[in-house]
Order: C-alpha cells, then structure tokens, then sequence
C-alpha cells in the first residue's frame, strides 16, 4: 500500500530535498537512466533526477514514432536550456513493427511496454552500464492499473512483476506517491517553465491510445494531425485535458455532391482536478464548430468530428 | 429531370386537388397499396392516396424490426382516427435474416429494399391484386440517390430500374416535387395533426442506418432504446432532426471501480430547412449532459456518448 501526499499537504521544497537524498542513498556512486517523453510526469521526475545526480544521470528521449508534432526537437530543445542534455533516440521502426497487427487497446499497451523496456531500453540500460531507471510513475497509474482499468505502461512491481529479473534494472519512482495536482507543484519547484508543467496529460502509449483499432504509421499520422489542430484551438481553455481520437468505424460523407466514405475523429476536453473523476469541459459551439471546420480542412479523410458529452465515469479519459 | 415546386410557390390545397385527379385517373377502377412507415412522407402520400381513392387504398405497416419503439401501435391507432385502417404485417424475420451478416452501408441498404420490394411487398401486392403502389418518394432522395450520396430505397426510375419488370407493379410517386419543407405545408392542408406532419424525419431503411456494422436484432435493439432517450428529450427543441447512431468501435469505460469495455452512442442534431446543407443545433450543455447521462442509463452496454459537431456538407445527416 502506497501512502498518498495530497496536493494540499505536500509542502514541494521539502519533498523535494527528500527525494533527492533518498535518490543518492539509492544509487551511490552508480548512473541511472531516465526516459524523458516530455509530460509533466517525465519532466518533473527528470529535473528530480537533474539535481540528486547532476551528469550521472543520463536522459534519453525515445523517439517512438507515436508522439505529438514536433516533439522530440520541443523537448531537447527546452531540456537544453535548463542545462539537462537529452539524446534522441529513433525506435520507430521497432515500435510499429511490435504494433502490426494489433487492435485489441491492452495487447497494444503491452506491445509498446515490452518494446519499450525489454528491447529499445534493455538495451540503452546495457550499453550505458547503469543500474537503475528513474521514473515518473503517479499514484493514479497504481491505482488504475491495480483496479483494472487500464494497464499503465510505467507500472510493475504493484503487478508482481520484478524489474531486476524481467529488464535486468531496477526502477525507482519518486513521484509515486503524488497525483497530477501534486507532481505539478513539484515541477514548479524545481523551477520547470510553465510551459512544461502546466503541460496537459499525455497517455504513456502515446498516440496508439488515440487510434481505436490498429495503431499503423498512416493512422498515427492522421491523428498526429488532428491531434495539433485540437491542441492549438484548445490552448487557451483552462481544461484539464484535451484530445482527437480517430475512430476506426467507417461514416458516409459528402464532398463536392458525390459520396466520400470516410472517417471520424472524436474531440474530448475534460474538466478535472486529478483525472479520477472528470466532466466534459462546456466549449462554446464557437469554438466546438471551429474545432470541426479545423479538423476537417487539415485531416485528410476526415467527413465527420464529434465532441464526447459522458462524465468519467462510466467512461475514462482516453478512449483507448 | 423533375420540376422542383418550392415550398414558397406551393399553394398545398391545389397540390393536393391536382395529385387526386392524376391518381384518380392514372388507377382508373383499380386498387392501390401502400406501406405507411409512419414518417411524413409515407403520412402524408397515405392521406392524399385515402382522399383520392377511399378504401380502394390498402395501406399497410411492415413491421420490420427496425422501427422506433411502439411504432406499430402509434401509427395504427393514429391513422385509425383519421378513419384510415392499416393492417400491420410482421416481417421481422424476412428482415433479420437478409441483414445477417453485412455491415457495407450500401449492401445493408439494398438488403431491406430487395426484402421490401421484392419479397414482403411483391407477395402483398399479388395476394391484393394491386397494380400500382403509391409512394412518398421527395425531391431530396432522388438527388443524394443520383448523385451517389446514399442510395434511397424507395428511388427507382432514376436509377433506371422499371419497377414494373422489377417487382410486378408501378409506381406513383405524387410528392417527388417537393422537399421536405414542401411535404409539411401538403400535410398540413390534407388535414393531419401536428404529431404527424411535424415529425421528424426518420430514414427509408430506419434502425439499420443508425447502427454502423451489421444490424442484429440485439444492436438494433440498443439503438432502438437510445433512439427512444434521444427523441424524448430533443422534442422539445425546434431542431429539423434528431438521432442516436451505435458505434461499432469499442471504448474503455469504468463501472464500479473496474474497466468495462463498452459502446459508444453518438448523438446528432440538426438545424436544417431541406435537408441539403445541415448545421450541428447550439443545444446547451445542460441538455448535452441529459442526453449523456439518460443514455448511460437506460442503454445496457454503453459507457462512452458524443455528440456530432461537423456541418452537412462534407457530413451527411444519417451517418451510414
């Protein structure tokens, strides 16, 4: 049982000063290694890191193939500037290669675990000859991976899985006892830009959550891009969380007076405090008309944009 | 190439004088039939064929299985005050069993017209001794159905098929001038209540193009449910439709603290004079969160609800 610090108890800078000695009491004179994806969870548990261990920690941003717009030159970009030196690396072709085929959403997360800690990181840890991962696991991806509603990819010893003999490392997670409101506090402490930490949440299997069906190069691209769209329109709203879905169902469509059978993107926008419970955020038809008319001019393929009107719960944020 | 009459320069009363006579004359001592569905055209052809001929009209309900909830009642009893008598005929399994097996929106389609014409219709028509069949066919659905947007089951000529050689019968179509707006006014002058001529309108091959994937007697029964949530809470709105359309994608929910991999209803609301060109209606989110919570409810299986935020043009109304 993981002994929860609310947002509201947690004092950061002493949270902060704990962690980072219980970091150098676990590691001694050891590396670790941190995979950065560039949410706030990964972000704040880099810069966590970046102050117990200074350069004996080394960050690598995976390039899965599956992130948003521009990502990878975002993130080292901005680690950069903090004095964190990120190196990317590509495993595009692994991860999509692990993908083929697959549409059932759990086998997909699993796909993406195992290429992701067993093959393309497995072999980063052995190369690198550190002992130890650092990661950015909350409390709510415990809880949801525990209760069965999602596996969360960052989530094994609460499985009865042991690191140490699956991957050959062990994990340690500071933040594990926090929820999203408290890991942001944190970030702030640390002094990440508010451009990271007040980054909406992003899923741990990226955008193969936001394919219903299966997760191939094309499909990731069509809803990379509307994934842009949404974020760019939705910038502005103070939601908790927003995201495009393409959908693998097939709707009539109608261009130029002749029928065009196509597909549909799903906009969801939450309000929510720490993503256990959430509403759909009241945009304006404005701005929900603008979402659709953006949606449809920049996706190709796309005839039909609906917007998700059910709290969580019954359904979750994600759709996938 | 149809003359359209707009609803502006229709005068219904000497519409409706006019059609008597050619129909009249075209049937000569003869019997017709018709199917009433129970929607404004198919209601209002019935009138005018009742005022035209008298009980020379058989008029009859197919029960299909795919109607709305306590159709056969409602429009039975409402025709029988209009001194109308409609004898209903149970085709549910003719109907079930064509469907089994296609999810192609266009196969889906021709399925219920071949079962409809060909089979169930083509044997009352021969039982009755009828030769022409008297139909509702608008403007509207000879256009979508020339331009390839949807095939309309009830198009014939226009597609160059001779329903004569096709089925054993000919066909009259007295409103194939007007547009929906056209066919209200028409209602209207012959006489029906509100609850008709202001209904909704409601698609040629029903439930099965509100579910998309095939259209078993169980998914057509769930969207018959939603259908039923849907039309009780938008009647009140000034909206030209309204519907509720079961996805065949699967979505994560949670019930009682544990995943529950469920469905998805996406709602749609139109504003709309004709049908030709539709925008999304700016229903409040009070109203957008009954609709979510009312079909949580009372749908078993359905975790996840949307509403459809794209304009007709390059949507369609019905989404398969």
């Amino acid at each position: 049982m993981i002994k929860e610090i609310t947002a509201k108890e947690l004092n950061p800078e002493r949270f902060v000063d704990e962690k980072v000695e219980e970091i150098r009491s676990a590691v001694g004179e050891g590396t670790v290694i941190n995979a950065l994806s560039g949410g706030v969870d990964s972000s704040t548990v880099t810069m966590l890191g970046h102050r117990a261990l200074g350069k004996r920690l080394k960050t690598v941003f995976i390039e899965n193939g599956l992130m948003r717009e521009g990502e990878p030159e975002r993130v080292t970009g901005l680690f950069g500037k903090l004095g964190v030196s990120v190196e990317v690396v590509d495993a595009r072709k692994e991860f999509f290669a692990a993908l083929k085929g697959i549409i059932d959403p759990e086998e997909k997360r699993e796909a993406i675990t195992q290429t992701f800690y067993a093959r393309v990181f497995g072999r980063i840890v052995k190369d690198s000859g550190a002992k130890h991962l650092l990661q950015g696991t909350i409390l709510t991806d415990v809880d949801e991976t525990v209760a069965g509603i999602k596996r969360q990819h960052n989530v094994f010893e609460q499985l009865g899985i042991d690191p140490q003999k699956a991957f050959g490392y062990k994990i340690m997670e500071p933040l594990i006892q926090l929820r999203k409101d408290g890991v942001r506090k944190v970030g702030r402490a640390l002094g990440l830009p508010a451009e990271v930490f007040e980054r909406i949440p992003f899923p741990g299997p990226a955008l193969s959550a936001r394919v219903i069906g299966e997760a191939t190069p094309e499909r990731i691209e069509t809803v990379r891009t509307a994934t842009a769209v949404v974020e760019r329109i939705l910038a502005g709203t103070n939601a908790f969380q927003y995201l495009a879905i393409l959908h693998e169902d097939r709707v009539t469509g109608v261009r130029s007076g002749k029928r065009d059978f196509g597909q549909q993107i799903e906009v969801r926008c939450w309000d929510s405090v720490d993503a256990r419970a959430a509403t759909p955020t009241r945009l304006s038809f404005d701005v929900l008309e603008t979402l659709a008319r953006e949606i449809i001019l920049a996706v190709p393929g796309i005839v039909s944009v609906t917007y998700h009107i059910a709290p969580k719960p019954p359904s979750t944020i994600e759709a996938v």
